[in-house]
């Protein structure tokens, strides 16, 4: 019998669910809404009925489930398999016993870990750092999340607190954050830096390019649309663009400096904008970073797409299993 | 018969050499001028030769070298032993078979590495790091160089280029540094750079407290001349140890919110300034590094003093003849 994971992927709107092959393809899905306006305890009994109706479906054909993965939002203790914190966006979700909920109900191994870390080793594992072992994967849409891979495996430093390249600082008297800090890269290079600037922009000329796609209206301006105006030659979103990209390019030359990885992977939604983005990202390392680090450093974009949750759950529990 | 490592630290003044027991203690010590003038095949056989006068002493007495320890400015290959580059200060130095040489000298087990890193495992085997796995250690001098350890071990990154610190970029569009890049954590908060801001300050008011400190000559301001006159009060020293704190933090916040170690300690002759500097670190870091990563977070001066070049180098035998 083949033996796959259940790779769980716990977001704020949907929680996704597939069975994971050891190269990471997808069999049988199913999704359900998080309801996380239900309070924590309705998101665990979520995950436990998505993940139920799946191994339902397993039970009538022959696969065999060796293990669950589950990537969540915040930081996991993994003693106890209990979230630690830093979930805001689930309301209560501190202190759930999350792996043991999901050993108690299905009797499989768990392992459990924070969602942006999980994402990191999906994509050394299966997607575009296939064959590396030291690399550094960023997410990139809301805020700026990262993961550390050293050796293959996931590095997590002394309390779980690694990787947080979104509250690094580029400009020590830049802009504040709301972290407290000053000059985060979080507040030049994430989706919501990069609307913010371009709301900012089409204010200042509604003639341009940004505010006709955001249909007039200033307040509808997304990072997608000011890299869209960008991509039509549209003069303030190129501008921004280009700032973005640079200060993109700042914080990973940082990375590259302290950590020397073979790969730095770019994902999430800013990614999307691809090329436009990454030429520029690329220019930016060259000026920051040193060449002996530079020397053999690949900087590509993240290949794993809407499966990156599920798949890179799905990786933690292949490794831990091994 | 007790056992030692027989510890060596090459600098570009002095090569240093003794015999260090497994608690960091160190018997019988030897000094030889570098010659770096030379050239680089007269300092390898000064290292010989110094190694050669201690292990003669040994034969004397009841002690037992079971391996040797060296620390280099510049890289090692890990698998040939011998000398990558990165050492500017020692021409030719690159190249150089430095480990088969010893090796083939005394018929030990020899294992070299840069001496920053190895200044890094000593303070985490036999300084203040003492009891902590997951340490980052700074020495400041002329430049700012790092060592990273992490589960005990020195991190190399992908071809050793690890824990470049000096070069990370606190202020994006700061001054230009040597390296090419802007806003160099070492450009601000270097011996180097501190004499630099010392010398402005002390030609534009010659009243002050550093231009007398320095004998009424500007050009013989150093870094300590800016801490004496600062902790006798002098305004304008103030605002230079100040300023260098505030960078120094900064930097320091962005390492520890990447790599959240245990303990940060920092060495090297800026770090005798002491508590006037770390007072305004500590508060840097407060203000960048997230809290989450700050809890538990040690920030403290090195312990391992003059002998650190040799302390550090026979930490890296000790560990591998584990």
């Amino acid at each position: 019998m083949k033996e796959y994971i259940l790779g769980i992927d716990l977001g704020g709107t949907n929680i996704e669910c597939g069975l994971v092959d050891r190269e990471g393809n997808i069999k049988i899905r199913k999704r359900c809404p998080t309801q996380k306006e239900k309070g924590a305890g309705k998101v665990l009994s979520n995950i436990l009925s998505t993940a139920r109706e799946v191994i339902s479906e397993v039970k009538s054909r022959k696969y065999k489930i060796i293990a669950i993965g589950i990537g969540t939002p915040g930081a996991v203790d993994q003693e106890t398999g209990c979230i630690v914190g830093g979930a805001p966006n689930i309301p209560g979700w501190k202190g759930i016993p999350l792996v043991p909920a999901l050993r108690k109900e299905f009797s499989l191994p768990t392992f459990a870990s924070n969602d942006v870390t999980l994402y990191a080793l999906g994509e050394t594992m299966f997607g575009a750092g296939k064959g590396k072992k030291d690399i550094v994967c960023l997410a990139i849409g809301t805020g700026i999340g990262a993961g550390i891979v050293i050796g293959g495996k996931i590095y997590r430093g002394a309390i779980d607190g690694a990787a947080e390249v979104g509250h690094t600082t580029v400009k020590l008297d830049g802009k504040k954050c709301k972290c407290g800090s000053f000059g985060c890269l979080e507040r030049y290079a994430s989706a919501t830096a990069i609307a913010e600037m371009g709301r900012k922009a089409s204010r200042k000329d509604t003639g341009s390019l940004i505010y006709k796609l955001a249909g007039g209206d200033a307040k509808r301006v997304t990072a997608k649309v000011v890299f869209n105006a960008a991509k039509q030659g549209d003069k303030a979103a190129e501008e921004i663009v280009q700032k973005v990209g640079w200060f993109l390019g700042a914080g990973i030359a940082n990375l590259v400096n302290i950590l020397n990885p073979e790969m730095v992977i770019i994902g999430g939604g800013v990614a999307k904008a691809g090329g436009i983005l990454l030429k520029i990202v690329k220019k930016s390392i060259e000026t920051y970073a040193l060449e002996v680090n530079r020397k053999g450093l690949k900087i590509t974009l993240g290949k794993l797409k809407t499966d990156a949750g599920i798949v890179g759950a799905a990786a933690l529990a292949w490794q831990e299993m091994k």
